[in-house]
């Protein structure tokens, strides 16, 4: 399926000041990228890098003083597969590929570590694969609010815990930490998700298990608020510190972000019942 | 019920150290204390501090160098009211009687600021009074383990909301917070507690609810290991900051302390289907 | 001296609301309050209590729905004693008047028992009482930065550590863990502050040393904003969450509270070189 | 230089055991491997990776139940090169290599984000560069006590700028999250560490500087206990959670493991007065 998106960012600048952005689709598995635009005004020159354990593509530009903005609209074919969940497995820890075990680390906002006994004890009877990772995030959402202005940047999956609120970014922080502690590989993936509504920049986890094919990562939104396969990933990273939007390296304003993504006309309403990879 | 019981403590000092003991049973409602003995080997002199608003006896000795033992026993004889849960509800914050607000506030130990929401989503179906309260204990029976070793001094309610282990320092100290978020005055209790097994001193917790009779502290042991009804109050506190058994303001080795409590023979078991209070 | 001083509170309120109120000054040692006008508008009925242990005056009142106004003025005569710092030492925790002991203990935003090596680390070699106190206070001047916004109702003595900024209580909390960690019994106090600018609600600290005349409780204020004598006190307690000026009860709209205070004319500017003290 | 090294590790298990072990030498700059042996008892097989990023050489086994034990040696040529340290620059943000932004991100054990002002406030006046890195190494060894058994595996760096006292991990976390808060790259390094007394494993910290000849890692001790110059590095990570020297993925019971590395007779002692790296 097609999916056309984009967004819109807009600065105010005091000084010459360079930012990272990381906005662009990733050439990743199961997602192709074309059409893309990307526009600065006023247009200067562009650096840029695709990171090789991620494929997060990052631009880097130096801009100001003055007003500065940056669009980038692409279209992106997504080859979701859904799968039986019942047929995705985890893979044993002693087991996973050496390249994964990354994320089965803490991390700075998924402490991971001070989450064991919680989620064994919760989460340890769940049947394990898929429906284990459904369990956690059905906790989630029955557990936690989504409410805006509950948290901030410095929040962590142990304040959500402890907090009870949050927004897309700590809600997942929390899935992910828990789908550590129970030794399941898990990152965060900043998208455009399908079906937000309304639009913004999303997150959603991936998590490592066994498909019928295979280990691959499997994707889930544990708000619930988008569309599985409808997620055009820009980053993947062990946690929000790693895939911000924009990283500007010096004072600046700015504008909300636009963001807007379309789906096929007529397209169903996606479904939650199934196992989506994009991947291998 | 009468009930004797006592504690003998045993210290090793470099120097002249003094000692805060807490051990002395509180003069307070429904427990009548007699026939104590205190024994300090040597015998140094004793200073002594009832404090008006809990009841609590403190003693002052200076000890050392060389060996130290404090022996204390007593026999309290109790009349807690076993009343029906039923009819103990709770009393609107904007009623208390203004002395038990200072138990409405957090502590160090006791963070009710921040567990606001996951007590009122999680206890606010609960029936008010004895049955909310009741609740709270019994989901922490249910979700946290009593596990010694996962638990040290600077381990607080927050942290046994998240790790989801501990004794019954922390046991009390996560009830205490959740009926405070929840607008219930609670205070901490250390005790010579009845049927506790292996008798140790323990911790338990007192509620500010409205009886038949009016606003009474209502005793529980959210660890459930001991007899409501045989709990002999040694010290009330905001947390265990408050009521600490020994306080030595010097450097010191000490062996475990002895605690023994024994209490009418033959006496049933006690009973938990039963509001329990102490006070007037 | 005498000192005017008051405070006007708004609120719009949609249902019935209790209040606590603490903005009556103290009843306190050196601290004589006269002509002092509580007007509530509507004038709703009002029910009074002082804390033995504090001299705190607690004002109880239920209003709305509807906009609710408070409006308070008085006058006190403040005794302060200056003397000479050389002469104000450290009482040894071992000898402490018992009912002085509650302010050692950690508190919710004073967790002094995490503090200790810091604390005698870097104030270990100042000179005892007086002395320690301020460089305590001087330290916190130095390492942290007074800035608005930068804190919140959940900002604990461990986070300005880390963060290094913060408003007066703030300040307040961190310098009265640090006392407790040195040994020294440290209180949190709210008042009204001459030369306060702009004038507000603040927070200073009382801390308990030994005086010429025996041991008291000295002021302290480690914004370095107020004059320490001219610190009208409204209420004492372990920290802020003890002497809050307003607690509602329910939902509630307020503006924020006008407060003033107002000095003898033509007095010299307050001395940063003595002790004060207004107690016994 | 010539560096000879080795572990030895004993497991008892109780059944079938995964462990991955990251105990060899890594295959990076300035650092040649030669004469390595690895005997398993009992001969189990072993899987190995080498993380392409970082140069980390993992091992994998699966022993148990029974005995287990590893043993590794190996002979490591070290070519750092000792540069001014006045020569030795930053690099702004901007402009940094993207793939070193990784390790500008706060982490489990490094929450740089919180100490950015008093990173600014304590270093921001030292020369950049070699010598502001070397102020923070500094500012650790003046002001955290080394001290085993004052913190455990969830002990972050927040929580040593709070107590003040750790051991070598400790140490590092807190000057990597320091660096970062700084804009200055940094990771964390597991080593075997010439002149360390007692030999064990240890921790070091690299940073991202400007040299004569371009950007590269330079490496740090924060404990001053080894020399620079005699680092043999095992594994680079974001921090202590990357780079365990075993995991173990079951429950095992083991001795304390074994460490030795023996540098060149009659070696002069290391300068602490050169800037170090191995790199580019």
């Amino acid at each position: 399926m097609d999916f056309s998106f984009g967004c819109a960012l807009a600065y105010r600048l005091q000084a010459p000041t360079p930012f990272v952005f990381n906005i662009e689709a990733a050439g990743c598995g199961g997602q192709d990228v074309r059409d893309e635009k990307l526009a600065l005004t006023p247009d200067v020159p562009v650096e840029r890098w695709t990171m090789p354990e991620s494929g997060n593509r990052y631009l880097r530009a130096v801009a100001g003083p003055g007003e500065f903005r940056v669009g980038y609209t692409g279209v992106a074919s997504l080859r979701p597969r859904l799968e039986d969940p019942g047929a995705v497995g985890e893979v044993p820890p002693g087991e996973l590929p050496f390249e994964v075990y990354t994320h089965l680390y803490p991390s700075r906002y998924c402490q991971s570590d001070r989450l064991e006994r919680f989620a064994r004890r919760t989460f340890g009877g769940a049947p394990p694969g898929h429906g284990r990772v459904g369990a956690v995030c059905n906790w989630i959402r029955e557990h936690v609010d989504y409410a805006a202005g509950t948290s901030d940047a410095s929040t962590s999956a142990l304040d959500t815990m402890v907090q009870r609120a949050g927004v897309c970014r700590d809600f997942v922080h929390l899935a992910v930490a828990l789908c550590r502690a129970l030794g399941i590989p898990a990152r965060y993936v900043s998208a455009y998700a399908w079906r937000l509504d309304p639009a913004d920049f999303h997150a959603a986890m991936e998590v490592w298990l066994q498909g019928p094919e295979g280990g691959a990562w499997y994707m889930h939104d544990p708000t619930r608020m988008s569309a599985p396969e409808g997620v055009v990933r820009i980053g993947v990273g062990r946690d929000a510190s790693e895939v911000a939007f924009a990283s500007p390296f010096s004072a600046f304003e700015a504008d909300p972000p636009r963001v807007w993504i379309a789906g096929p006309e007529g397209a169903d309403a996606p479904s939650t019942t199934r196992a989506v990879r994009y991947g291998g």
